[in-house]
């Protein structure tokens, strides 16, 4: 096909923006396992959801069986405001690398949570909003999705309580500065102000916190006020279903210029983005439609789908959130500190582990200083400084074209691009002064940490 | 008219962008007064200019008769990695101010410079490369600057040497490793490297460095290399030229929904942006097609339009580059150490103090807790962190809104919302914590500086 009249970036109107989510687990034939209670270790009822989650996100939590959810028209109205995202022609990258290959990415990073999160964090605050509550609180540890569910609420006047990880609240004040202009209250955690924060604080002064305690301080804060709900950002199947915008408006893209994706990468901490993108993919191959490769790309540090065994587990270490079905290293399993902080999660979705079991979807883990070799060289090409996170993606795009070089494959590749890096200069810096080390589990510790992951037949 | 129709973003399509940038001078009836020879006082040559700039560049930087002056391919094709950017209409932030007023604004944020720098840096780096040369240097205070031009010389594989005010050096190490991750060499100024940093470093111990003795180490560095030139960002007309995309774009998007803007407002330092923005409606106006109101905004702490004289100056402290006539508060002056560092700067672009002076445009100062109070409003509403710099353009054009609502006028307001301000937090977090204060100099410290400025007849 003649590649002549695709311009460097393809933006679909307004009005051929998706007006419904796309729900993958309708057309899966084999569901993902369904969630447990973490006291009966039972299926989970929507109605033990809903003391969790706002009803209407529990209902999408527990729903395999719609295939489009229509977005309302709120919601529309604010993705308005920063979408729909580019699908971008990376003409520069192809140059640069001489391959035959055509390189596409969908970039997520233009506004100013810097990443995809912002998709599914203003669903989660509407739904609060709309259910008359009064406000939210979640944890974030690299910060993004903090930052994202700070400008939703912002955007419908609600409430927001941030639980911070008290060495990113440290070491990355500019990301808790933003979240405070939105109007957030940003507390680093473990903190005085709950019962869990006050135990880990005595049990371990000093300690830097984790995302675990946090998780455990947003549940309890929301727990004792009933104009309140915790929300999260990732490996939830209501998340995922959010996430759909970034594939349905990819593939909106594609056929607008009739362009047929050979491979789709995503990286893949809890499958926030990865699932979203893609998700109606996905749905082709299910329905028999089109074929291509789908590729997850995780950290070596924390290879939850190449190296982790597929059995139910709970999704935070304090052990309050129902139990998933999900490729997981073990909830005890501490990942060695990386410079991608939005992919070390000990579990994966139970979607985008139920795909990957079932052969739908392939999983490669890298070594983070191949990552940010990929970003600079992205970077100096493409314009955009990329996110950690996003840069494993960037790194198999980059290896996939090129073995299209070897073979003289003109294969279209796609991969998504999360976010911008742009609060990751500590970690480039690391990279630029030749200080940065990658780390990769042994075997040992992985099974050491597995040993202890629930079983539940 | 009705709005039904008018997208929340206005993209142009790839073959609507610009080819050809607009060159003002060409229809100003009162010419901007030639630059001036530092040692003779006399116009300066294109002779004399080539030694200092491209060869291409000092024709431009002559030339006030050619309207139009097409953009090579090169740059175009680099223009098409972030550009075009969006107009978009304020929807969400109309509905907050409850105004009539129809709010537009052109966001030039969208690329990992952050700003509307990279459209000159693009340019002067590609004459550069073109006249086969090695590379170039420049100074850098906030830092934007710096980093458009590191992505420019990036891809297109040029040296980039930037000298960076010491204090911002080391207050912005992110800003810093942006541009070292892009391949620029960064050096703290006044650094060991040059003749005038070591006199200075001798002379002032400790010294944090100022924007003047980094544009004179610049200056010196490239002149000692005769594969190097010296390039800068604002102020000079090459650059004027050059951001005229951005009033290009600006009016090509407003003319395809057939919109008629009643007030144009951009944020003023030295004037790239604002002369960028405005140029093409200016040219309007001069050929008595169009009319509108049109507001240059700078900070009350340095109010070169407003409480300046319009008289020769020199553009440096260092005293090194040519006199330009211009609305100036002395070379000399000192403004408060305010956080929209890309907008403390002593003297004005010649292109808009003529204007100006003509009566072609309005200004007004404002001051900085005020602006800041104006970013958060829009970021809450519209999404997007706005820079320090850009923020003074929102801040007018609230105020400017907000008249519509006593007088029920249903205005078109468009202003130009330069870059964001992810690297800008600490002065969220000074504003955040009520510790931001503002600084008005008075009409003794004015008269002062500018009793030091020369005159020339």
């Amino acid at each position: 096909m003649s590649t002549k009249n695709i311009p460097y970036k393809i933006y679909l109107e307004e009005d051929e923006m998706p007006k419904a989510w796309y729900n993958v687990r309708a057309d899966m034939v084999n569901k993902p396992a369904p969630l447990l209670n973490p006291q009966t270790l039972k299926p989970a009822t929507l109605e033990e959801l809903s003391q969790v989650f706002c009803e209407e996100l529990a209902k999408q939590e527990l729903d395999d069986t719609t295939a489009y959810i229509p977005i309302p028209q709120e919601i529309l109205d604010f993705y308005k405001m920063y979408r729909p995202a580019p699908l971008v022609r990376a003409y520069c990258l192809e140059k640069k690398l001489g391959t035959p290959a055509k390189i596409y990415y969908k970039f997520e990073g233009n506004n100013t949570s810097g990443s995809h999160k912002l998709n599914s964090a203003i669903a989660q605050a509407y739904y609060a909003k709309k259910q008359g509550l009064k406000g939210v609180t979640t944890e974030t540890g690299a910060g993004q999705w903090g930052t994202a569910l700070s400008m939703a609420c912002a955007y419908l006047d609600l409430e927001c309580k941030v639980y911070m990880v008290k060495v990113s609240y440290e070491q990355k004040p500019f990301r808790r500065e933003v979240m405070r202009t939105y109007g957030a209250s940003v507390t680093p955690s473990p903190s005085m102000e709950t019962e869990v924060g006050r135990k880990i604080n005595a049990e371990f002064p000093g300690t830097n916190g984790s995302l675990g305690c946090a998780i455990s301080e947003a549940v309890e804060a929301a727990s004792k006020d009933e104009n309140y709900r915790y929300v999260l950002g990732s490996v939830m199947n209501q998340v995922l279903l959010h996430q759909s915008i970034i594939g349905l408006e990819t593939k909106a893209a594609l056929e607008k210029y009739d362009i047929k994706p050979d491979i789709i990468i995503g990286c893949a901490g809890g499958g926030s983005n990865l699932g979203g993108l893609i998700s109606p993919f996905v749905g082709q191959k299910l329905r028999g439609e089109a074929d291509m490769r789908i590729i997850a790309v995780e950290p070596a540090s924390c290879p939850s789908l190449t190296r982790g065994s597929y059995v139910y587990d709970f999704c935070d270490t304090g052990k309050v959130c129902p139990l998933q079905k999900m490729y997981t290293l073990g909830s005890g399993f501490m990942p060695a500190s990386s410079h991608a902080g939005g992919l070390r999660y000990h579990g994966m979705s139970s979607v985008v582990s139920q795909l990957y079991h079932d052969g739908l979807m392939e999983a490669v883990s890298v070594e983070q200083t191949s990552v940010f070799a990929a970003a600079t060289e992205f970077a100096k090409v493409e314009g955009i400084l990329p996110a950690p996170e996003s840069s494993h993606a960037i790194r198999v795009a980059i290896d996939e074209a090129m073995k299209c070089k070897e073979t003289g494959e003109e294969k279209v590749i796609v991969f998504g691009l999360t976010g911008t890096g742009y609060f990751d200069m500590y970690a480039y810096q690391r990279f630029n002064d030749g200080q940065m080390g990658d780390y990769i589990p042994t075997d040992e510790e992985i099974a050491a940490s597995l040993a202890k992951t629930p079983v539940v037949e």
